[in-house]
């Protein structure tokens, strides 16, 4: 990302404050795409916020969407047709995609009243040939665009090269990050068991090789982490797992370690990246049926397999849910690495008590400050996401992030924090809602619900085969009961020193994967009023099997690892039962017991008051 | 049904207790269909439970299973090979398969262990020639067939004729049960208005026409109401809805009443059932797009539709949704048939309370007297089911059905008795769970988990949007806290003079369709001990918008539309909260007041104990 122009007052290392917008770029480069496109007989082209993974994050040379439309946002697709262009992006992008865009050559197009699909469907010229880059989208996804196209009369065609990259001249390098080994004490599983596991998945699913196109499925697969992106340890890369026998590594060779390529070659081979298409043809050539993760392998994959003979089979990676379910080393790295961060967040909390009342603090020097505590534990890698710390209205915005633009003074009111740190030991995922001056009667309430949804999550025991949808109500009730809700889910999962958001563990209505012991999930449920405030309230918990006597039921239940006390100023007292206060109690009485030997002075003495009973 | 040996004495109307059993007729008729299976070249052949509307109760001439095999259970298929047979069911038949077929030349199998589409892909030979009859199975579930033909290395051949019915000889004739008006003050909306309903959700589909083919869906457009299965007052028929203009209502015109036929004959055509064939092909051979119901409709329609020019469309029946939300007349209908059957059942209560402890009374008893008390209302038109009357170990049987061979005495312990009436004003479905003579502290530790279940789904709150898969939960997380669980869902969705079991809404992990005001839903939690005793609680409740001051969210929630007593003798007072206590009471205090001018002598001296405050 280019410097942002404060970062030197912000001292922050791993986050900017800047949303560059550049929108006189925007004419020249659409019409040069249109050109090229004109040239090689296509009336279009979609350009999607994607990487060749389908990332979270994408790497600068990736990044297409910005460097056509100007848009930075994390989600969106372009389509350029030779007389409009649209942006489309879901709603919190809505105002930042006009502010980058240049609007005059580019619509910006609101995702929820027209989907990409119906976008191309109203207005792909009938007859229109429609381009698309098949390393940059799904199977499904180009199902998706291929079923819009046809109903617009037109056809989809897949480029052989992406036209931006032969206009993009001062296009960034590929990322070329290290890839280092993951430490056995922090794995807890060596590669070789790992390949053992795969290879049995594969023999039961009755496919020949899996396509490892998830870079997080790589990492943890092989025990290496990498830094290709932002703020999640990646190394960008594949792996062809066959069903029997070594696996093969797709990385840029000069990117590994000794140490990583050691352990890489003890178990398999490591091939440069451009030799993975030979190695899929080969596999077509032999007719494998080849598993290709449906949720991040590209459909040029599929097509490389099935043009050389064999047959792709978009499914499940096994992977994933072996990585979702941690094992002992990982759960004890993630307590250790809880209890530093938690200590952290106290030193930031207690700092934030004294500063916040002076009236001069922003959410800037809010982020700066809390990483700045994080950075002491001297263990900080990088921070999980970029922090979001929203004063006042801004903490309406689930999704926030600051800009120097947007940056506004922490004042009477609500401050919402939601940050994270990576540790080699652990990610991790914590959000508190703190009260700036006296809080209303309506904002105690309402924080009151919230923290009852979060509790009951906590509390809650289920019988195994329970998914996080048949859950994520317990964390509404109270919400539902005063009218209201919030329009994000409960919970998502969180990887081992990886990313901050990891499937397929989730407590949504669209979480249908069964919760099992070791999966790490994110307990958050919030409330947001646009314009005036929001509030949220997140732990990390475990599931965990709970031994229950008389019962004849496998049950399991959450232990929460994230160790905080939460804003005693917003409680309403009379709004929790006595179930609730013995659970928040006995929560305190624990930070207590495990923050207070790791944190000192001021912090220490705040600490103590913020853990007494209630 | 076969005349019940033991019918005289048991003064039932509308169901029997006898499971007709002839083992010796099994070995003679798979021979005979093996015989005409090799004549018309085919190595097997599939014989479901179901007839042309996958109705959950089969008219008898439909009954090729029963006929076949001996089974007369609910669900189940069997495939005969040249040289083996199988009858594969669920868990719940295990025994009762056993028993009705000649193990000899069939073997009962387990659905858990080997489903349908398993076994013939272990058992059918390679270059075997599977075949069914095309009537009997969904577009989906003939695509299940084929991928395990084709496993097998064999084929699927669909038959003209069903080889079956050359060979019953004394086949009974197709249901001619009368199809009457539904009354206007029942039904609450004209046939006009539906189809306009339809015909605009159609052209939002973009579809030419629909086949109705769910004889539910049939009864509900065109108000009107048949006999021709049991339990449910369902006319057996088809018709089609054109996106524009008249439908035709294919029904045997012999059957129509000249009322019927009126209505019917003012918005559309009657034709008979033989013309069906000839309509879809001219549909078919217009190139029209056809939606067919997928979860009714048979693969015969689509072939009959594709094979003439046409594009079969599976997917919702739109009738489904607009049948499951009760207008005003089906709710007010609905509150009165409660009230009457409320009655019925403190009648049956009251007797029950003073005659069970004389150790005397079975569960035929039970099962004559309930019926009895509901037919006293002078307006039972049917029972909506089979009653379910459990002792003991009989009630941790979900589905139990009593039979003169299963008969228990009503002793100390549990009586459990599940039931309802078809009354023209509306369906209902109530279970009450009894304690004869003293009951354990388990008993009652478990009776009281499954009323906190029952009643966190009756206080329930949810947002608009919100499924019965979200929900369900609620019901179990008492029996959840105690290491239990129950194994079905917690509700299904409930017709109006129609079907006891209504979809799509429903309350259980199964139950995606969102909740939506005027829906009749189950509300039924339970306890099985197998071998020991089983408990179920059932109201039937009815979705309703909520206003809640300072909200901003439209909120539903359940009105309760089942008036009975609870058991108080199986509380266990310290399980129960202040809230839980409260609703309680006020249940009570509301069933006395509905109930009180309904009853007289001993059931309203029964009654006013029965409905004390705690």
């Amino acid at each position: 990302m280019p410097e942002s122009p404060a970062a030197a007052h912000s001292a922050c290392r791993f986050q900017s404050f800047s949303e560059p917008s550049d929108p006189s770029q925007v004419a020249p480069r659409i019409a040069a795409l249109r050109k090229a496109l004109a040239q090689q007989g296509l009336d279009g082209f979609v350009v999607p916020r994607a990487d060749e993974h389908q990332g979270e994050y994408v790497p600068s040379h990736m990044a297409r969407l910005a460097w056509l439309t100007g848009f930075t946002g994390s989600a969106g697709n372009a389509v350029v047709l030779a007389d409009k262009a649209a942006l489309i992006v879901d709603g919190r992008y809505t105002i930042q995609s006009a502010e980058q865009t240049d609007t005059r050559v580019v619509t910006p197009t609101r995702m929820e009243d027209t989907p990409l699909d119906r976008w191309i469907e109203e207005n792909l010229p009938a007859g229109g040939k429609l381009g698309y880059d098949p390393w940059l989208h799904t199977v499904d996804g180009v199902a998706r665009l291929e079923k819009a196209a046809v109903s617009a009369g037109g056809k989809l065609v897949a480029v052989k090269a992406n036209p931006i990259d032969a206009l993009w001249s001062d296009r960034p390098a590929p990322p070329s990050a290290p890839v280092k080994a993951h430490r056995a004490e922090f794995a807890g599983e060596d590669t070789a068991s790992k390949l053992a596991r795969i290879q049995e998945a594969l023999a039961k699913a009755k496919v020949d090789a899996l396509v490892v196109s998830d870079p997080h499925a790589l990492a943890w697969t092989f025990n290496v982490r990498g830094g290709d992106v932002e703020h999640t340890p990646l190394p960008l890369g594949y792996a062809i797992v066959p069903r029997e026998g070594r696996p093969t590594v797709f990385l840029a060779p000069e990117k590994v370690t000794n140490e990583a390529g050691d352990a890489i070659g003890a178990v398999g081979e490591i091939a440069p990246p451009a030799a993975l298409e030979a190695q899929l043809a080969a596999l077509g050539a032999a007719g494998a049926k080849v598993r290709l993760d449906s949720t991040t392998a590209a459909s040029a994959l599929a097509t490389l397999i099935r043009e050389a003979g064999g047959t792709p089979d978009a499914g499940a990676d096994p992977i994933a849910l072996m990585k979702a379910r941690k094992n002992e080393a990982e759960l004890r790295g993630a307590r250790n690495a809880h209890l530093r961060d938690g200590a952290a967040m106290v030193r930031f909390l207690s700092w934030l008590a004294r500063e916040a009342t002076g009236g001069k603090l922003t959410e800037i020097d809010t982020v700066a400050a809390l990483e700045a505590e994080r950075a002491k534990t001297g263990l900080l890698k990088d921070v999980s996401f970029t922090t979001i710390a929203g004063a006042g209205p801004n903490a309406a915005l689930p999704h926030y992030r600051v800009t120097e633009a947007s940056n506004r003074k922490v004042e009477p009111g609500i401050l919402l924090v939601d940050s994270g740190g990576q540790y080699e030991d652990g990610t991790t995922d914590i959000t508190r809602t703190m009260a700036v001056g006296a809080p209303s009667d309506e904002m105690r309430d309402r924080y009151t619900r919230v923290l009852k949804g979060h509790i009951a999550i906590s509390r809650a025991v289920f019988v195994k085969g329970t998914s996080g949808a048949q859950i994520d109500a317990l964390a509404r009730l109270s919400l539902w009961q005063a009218g209201l809700d919030f329009d994000h889910g409960t919970g998502h999962g969180v990887g081992s020193f990886l990313s901050v958001h990891e499937g397929p563990q989730r407590i949504s209505k669209l979480g249908t994967t069964p919760l099992e012991p070791g999966m790490i999930l994110s307990n958050e449920p919030g409330y947001y009023k646009q314009g005036e405030y929001g509030i949220r309230i997140e732990n990390l918990i475990v599931v965990e099997e709970r031994v229950i006597p008389g019962g004849d039921r496998t049950i399991y239940g959450f232990e929460t690892i994230t160790w905080c006390p939460y804003e005693r100023a917003l409680f309403e007292l009379k709004l929790l039962d006595d179930g609730e206060i013995g659970w928040i109690n006995a929560y305190h009485a624990q930070v207590w017991s495990n923050l207070a030997p790791l944190v000192e002075g001021d912090a220490k003495i705040w600490l103590e008051q913020a853990c007494l009973p209630l």
